[in-house]
């Protein structure tokens, strides 16, 4: 719960708590479910990508949002940028070993999504029968 | 990866893809997700609670974010609005069994989390002194 955990030499995870508005554990979990960093993740989870490429496995996605996304995994630490030398710099991202700890967490939570999806298009089709729009 | 699940009698998980953009699971990992939505399934984890409830437990929500995110999780049938006999009508929300199944997962990747936190301010620490803000 604590905002000043960044300035402590070792933080025990009992300080932080989500719900807490200053927590700073907040923002990190915004980067890793947030709109759209889901899917950054489950992109680089199978391999590292180049930028296009990431832009390519994740339809729909702008190239702001792209990185401005994978600034922010950077700066977490869950995802590491490589430059190769040549020309053109070749630059491609992959998951640190962190990343790939919470990607397979992500993984796991989408895949019990898809499992529930008829159950959900159900509740949702009884939803917007009972509460026709306007 | 579909779009035309929601018509079918019963979709297979293997239907769906959110990294599709169209696919009918991708607004829903929005949901269970987005800026607001883990926080809300969270804090339904241990009871049912009042709005006023949850708006205490999720510091710095907003009303109109709270009653969005409810009403979207509800659709999709993480959540149920209970409103009891009386006066003043007690409107209860909790969680129901695809909920908390689905909130035990992001309890267990927040937990993941914190246990994560001091590493991950590390790297911030890391990346900001090597991208001093201009």
């Amino acid at each position: 719960m604590t905002t000043e955990a960044a300035g402590t030499e070792s933080p025990s995870a009992l300080e932080f708590l989500v719900l807490a508005k200053d927590c700073v554990s907040r923002p990190v979990l915004g980067d890793i479910t947030g709109r759209w960093g889901t899917l950054v993740l489950l992109a680089l989870r199978e391999d590292s990508l180049r930028f296009s490429e990431i832009r390519r496995h994740i339809e729909g996605i702008n190239e702001k949002a792209l990185s401005q996304s994978l600034r922010a995994l950077e700066r977490d630490g869950f995802v590491e940028r490589h430059a190769e030398e040549g020309f053109p710099v070749r630059v491609e991202y992959n998951l640190t070993e962190l990343g790939a700890t919470i990607t397979d967490r992500l993984q796991t939570l989408v895949d019990e999504l898809y499992s529930f999806m008829p159950d959900v298009l159900t509740a949702q089709s009884d939803y917007d029968r009972k509460h026709p729009a306007i």
